[in-house]
């Protein structure tokens, strides 16, 4: 790695060598785990780059080649599992400079990968679209990050997740392989040589999306004497193939209180189901609550403009904003990621909930998975320690409930812990030193890895 | 029943006695049935009423209460249960003349009864909007009588069907209670007290249906050496969430000579997969045929225009325009309605296809049941006796397939062989005379009915 060539290489480009700004851009939201806090928080960039168009890019991938600099790719940071973090230094790729929207039609739009989602949104309300699937993240995270390092979100429980046939159309990958200029199209089963990859297999250079049609979305929050009457609503309303719905989530009474804004509308000691509901679809969501059991304590298309202004969208209540609300009252919570398989998932939910207690308020979203409906759980975690942690992630696979543990940096043990073939393969072509973002494919570094242990990347303390 | 009175009263409005004319009104598609043909073959009205508005639908309908004469109300005709025959003569309200669309906003339609699907969707078109779902009778079916008496179709492989939360926003109803102008407006679980019920409990004077963004969908025939192969293709196509689709159909390979005008695309001896395909999805149905084992033999957007115009839409190839096109060749065809419950929907299918062989040729239709993939059955059946039929449906039933039979005209008969509570409960508000299509409900004549043989009403020969 020769940082002093590249440096003289990019003079006239956009880089940063700032000591503080290069920290900021060398951490995503990893924080959000004290485990990830822990092994990551010395991770830094030597250099950080922000090309402002695809013949930059290209040319900081080559010096990156030349120079043997590992290139750690970055959206807008708004990652949690430190998959925008250089754990081997080098450069940071930025690529927020590169946010351009070159084209919206029917059913699609094609952007460059620093697009923030929000603003691909706003271009497509035009045309009465907007995008499938988004983060909670919704207003900061761009298209290219959240394609890299993403699964799903809002929208999943009509879509399903990122990694579905149909729910990218296409990415534009460029390979760190010596040879600029070579762009790669990946469509149909070959976009999963770059989606939910972090960059380690290429560097995405534009990405063309599936549009679904624009409503303006009722958000609503149905309260329930019980954690079941609000299991069975969330599973009722996500089963219910007519009606459009964009999310369906379910917080435990512990839950709600961290909802501050909305504190008016909420009733202590009683569950939530939180709807984001197309306005023709509103009628029968109050239909399907009340015969549930519960009822509407706040719906958005029945608020004054002034009073919406001052609360945060249903979307920022859900997914990982959930988690983020309860961190900032009590930094000592974090969350894991289940999943609750069928059948069963009340029973499922409501037995984990019973040995947690008070440790791990349940907090639900549904979405659908391989053609049914599915279940995945985030929830709060008052944390004590790792190893803690670790028999409470022992104890849910002991009842049949997978993790997705968002304690580890790597892209095996976040998902199947094991090799994704079609990933190595693809970057053993498109990536042959290894430049792109090192240590966050195990199967890259030790093909021989034993998942019964964390993998700790060698640059890292323990 | 007065008759000579209904038809003073009716003076100056549009009223049909023409024999000929009378007795066309007085049918629908109920001759695709044999045992339906032989024991409707002479049911017909006394007359046939056409209001041009609602003032004088209320009007007649009045005099009809007055004189205690039966009203069997008729959309289109399409139906092919003889759910729009008058099995107790009378009159026949021809909803023909109340077609206007009233409003199109964002994800929804307001519209008359006797609006044709088609010219909804023309005038939806320019909003970039359609309906969610169809009959394959798209181009004459009218919306009220596809609520009335329809089940979902063209569509429900996203949506599910007409039953489900959704799918229908608002049905307004005239009753037949004497109380001239009293109209209800149906919403939520509500609305099932009237969608399904043949005009026993009300007449449908106003519908409001949700709305789809319309895309220019690509057709598309999927050619399988094997029928398993086909149908393990079109479960996975059933089941990916972010592939949109509007039909996906299986035809094994006796059914295809059927297809005569896409002869030149066949080949004989393989099963078919015919599916209908969002533009920005047909890549991916590509991808999933492919890794199934078949071959694209057919899209439509890669043939001319001129070719396009002399062949029928993919949607006319399915539901029961694959029975119609079979008949057309084979009078002796006729069909059943199959449900193949999950899980092991390809075994199942297979099962009954080794059993009756060439005397039932396998037709399915994936759609959304409840949450998940749900796979309905029409095949084609050579028909020999109502005897063979019985065993057949028997046969169905012993494998665990319930069969929805099209070979009975009441509602009860046809779907779930119990008195809907909710219906019958309705009706007796809504029509205490029991005006409203007579011999329908047979809640209504025989609460206690036997439902282990099939019913006849009194006026039927046997």
């Amino acid at each position: 790695m020769d940082i002093a060539a590249l440096k003289t290489d990019l003079a006239g480009l956009q880089i940063e060598v700032n000591p503080r700004i290069v920290q900021q851009k060398s951490r995503d939201f990893y924080w959000y785990s004290p485990v990830l806090k822990r092994q990551l928080d010395s991770v830094v960039a030597d250099v950080v780059a922000t090309p402002r168009n695809l013949d930059e890019l290209l040319y900081i991938l080559g010096s990156c080649w030349r120079n043997d600099v590992p290139v750690t790719v970055r959206g807008a940071g708004t990652g949690n599992y430190g998959q925008a973090m250089p754990l081997a230094g080098g450069l940071v790729l930025d690529l927020s400079g590169m946010a351009r929207i070159l084209s919206i039609e029917p059913g699609r739009v094609i952007a460059e990968p620093g697009a923030i989602l929000a603003d691909i949104d706003a271009a497509a309300r035009a045309s009465g679209q907007e995008l499938r699937l988004s983060p909670s993240t919704y207003h900061t995270a761009s298209i290219g990050g959240f394609v890299a390092g993403g699964s799903g979100g809002v929208g999943s429980i009509r879509w399903g997740g990122l990694r579905d046939a149909g729910n990218i159309i296409r990415l534009r990958l460029a390979a760190m392989d010596g040879t600029v200029g070579s762009l790669i199209d990946l469509t149909g089963p070959d976009i999963a040589k770059a989606s939910h990859a972090y960059g380690t297999t290429g560097i995405i250079t534009e990405v063309e999306m599936p549009l679904a049609p624009a409503y303006d979305w009722v958000d609503m929050i149905m309260s329930f004497p019980t954690l079941e009457g609000a299991i069975r609503c969330g599973e009722a309303l996500a089963a219910a193939d007519g009606l459009l719905l964009k999310n369906v989530a379910v917080m435990d009474a512990s839950v709600t209180p961290y909802f501050k804004r909305h504190a008016g509308y909420l009733t202590a000691g009683e569950a939530v189901v939180v709807v984001m509901a197309a306005p023709f679809a509103a009628g029968d969501v109050v239909h399907l609550g009340r015969h549930a059991g519960g009822r509407v304590v706040f719906r958005s298309d029945a608020e004054a403009p002034e009073t919406l202004k001052k609360l945060p969208a249903a979307f920022e209540l859900c997914w990982n904003h959930t988690t983020l609300r309860a961190l900032r009252v009590d930094p000592s919570i974090t969350y894991l990621q289940v999943l609750y398989p069928q059948p069963d998932i009340c029973g499922k939910v409501l037995k984990i909930a019973e040995l947690l207690g008070e440790e791990a308020p349940t907090h639900l979203e549904f979405v659908r998975f391989d053609g049914a409906v599915g279940c995945f759980g985030l929830p709060l975690l008052r944390y004590t320690s790792e190893e803690r942690l670790d028999e409470i992630v022992a104890l849910h696979e002991a009842h049949g409930c997978p993790i997705f543990n968002p304690h580890r940096y790597t892209l095996e043990e976040g998902g199947m812990k094991q090799t994704d073939a079609t990933q190595l393969a693809f970057k053993k072509r498109a990536d042959p030193k290894g430049l792109l973002n090192p240590g966050k494919m195990i199967a890259w570094d030790q093909p021989d890895f034993d998942y019964g242990k964390p993998y700790l990347f060698p640059s890292l303390s323990v």
